[in-house]
Order: structure tokens, then sequence, then C-alpha cells
């Protein structure tokens, strides 16, 4: 059956940042649909954000096209220069290699719900507001160190 | 600014299907997303569907996945032996070389509009239902002659 019962895929609030950074994505709730139902061309992730919890440090990838679809409330998309409130049905895109950090902040006093595609980056990610780079498979501060 | 501005974007009901079998998606309207700004990692493409349009004729592919996730109306599900209605949030997986053949309908009458996820296939596309096969890269009668 093709349709995907999103109660039978484990919701976590699990993230692999180094503990200085892990804050903002403690009330971040995902859901990875992809591995979980057998596809492999892309990601597909159900993220439910609690109020006040972000979708990642503001970041972007080298290497990784990024697309959000909004399913439910509302989020606040913070990006270089500029911040716009989505609502459910609207979408945006983050093409690869445009050095433009970007995440979306639930700024309501309600859950808000997304869905998130992209594929495994393999090159560096870079993250404009905090000592945090992503580079040869690991976290490091800015001037190369592991965490 | 990575929202994406849907009304920015062409939207078109062309199809490629031979004429024999175009009649289904003449009311299929499309906005290629992923080209038009800029994503290369996969295919996003928002659809429209008019009342008693179809997404695409039942098919399945050997070497693609898909994913659709409702975004406004409601679709019906149809797939080897069973049928489901997808309302706005809901979402749906076709995981690749599974013959299961699929589409949606509109069979409201008002429309319906989902965002499609997928990579160009480079395989095979199976159509359980008519005198059609995607095969070395064109449509073909099941007998293997082209249209």
């Amino acid at each position: 059956m093709p349709r995907i019962d999103l109660d039978d895929i484990v919701q976590s609030n699990g993230t692999t940042y180094p503990a200085d950074h892990a804050g903002p994505v403690q009330q971040r709730w995902v859901r990875r649909i992809a591995p979980a139902i057998g596809l492999a061309d892309f990601g597909v992730s159900h993220v439910v954000l609690k109020p006040g919890a972000a979708s990642s440090q503001r970041h972007w990838h080298e290497d990784e096209d990024e697309f959000v679809v909004m399913l439910a409330g509302q989020a606040t998309l913070v990006e270089e220069g500029g911040r716009t409130v989505l609502h459910a049905g609207d979408c945006a895109a983050f093409p690869k290699g445009e050095p433009n950090g970007h995440h979306l902040v639930n700024e309501s006093d309600a859950d808000c719900a997304f869905m998130a595609f992209g594929r495994p980056p393999s090159g560096d990610c870079h993250y404009p507001d905090v000592d945090l780079l992503w580079s040869g498979g690991a976290f490091r501060h800015k001037d190369g160190r592991r965490y």
C-alpha cells in the first residue's frame, strides 16, 4: 500500500550536532521516510518543529540540493538578509552551492510540520552563525579542529 | 529568495504520450519546478488535476523512485487491487522495481493539487492497463513496435 501511515515510522529528536550547537534542534522531531519505505534515489523526511525549535543551524550545502514543502502550521524561513513566513502548501528550494545559509524556525505558538527532500551530502556544509563546519565526514570548528 | 512563487513557473498540460493514450492527462497541469529553480539532484513537479483528469496512465518504473504529497483537494490513488483517497497532507511512495501500477485520478468535482518527486527514468516503464511500454527511450506497443 503506497499511502504512508506516518504513525508507522519512528519519530526521533536525535541529532549528530556537537552538544554546543544542538540546543535549537532539541524539539525537532523527524521521521526518515525514505529508508523506512524503500526509496533510495532521494531522501524524504517528515519534520515537526515544536514552538521555538529550528530545523537545523542555519547552513548551506556545497553539493546537496534541498527542497521543503510546508504541511501544517507556520515556519519562518531565515536566510541571508531575509525572513519569510511559510504556511501550509508553501514550498522553498535551496540549490546546492548557493552560499545562502538558511533554516526554518517555528516562531509560532503551535507545532508546524513540513516535508524535506534531499540527498546525502558528500561535500562540505557551511554554518554562517556558529563555529561549525561539516567537512571530511565530520563536524569541525571553523579552524578545522574536530569536535 | 528560496520561497517559490508558483505563479512564476510555466504551467503546461503537454504530454509525450501517444495520442491514443493521452486523453486521461489532457487536464493535468504541471509546473516543472526543479529545472525552473536550479535543482538537479531530483525532480519536483507541482501538478493540478482538473475533475476527471489522471496523473498518468497507470504505470510502474523499473528504475525510478517516486513520491507524492497531496497539497489540496482529494485524489484517488489507484493501484493493483486497491483504491485509496488521498487528502491534503497525505503522502505515498512508489519504490522502483515494484510491479504495482499506480496513478492518481481526480474523481471529485473540484481541482486537486499535489507535489511529485522523482528522477529521470533510465529504464523501462510498464503500463498494465493499455497497449503501452516505455523502453529504449521511446513509447512502444507492448509487442515492441514504436508509436
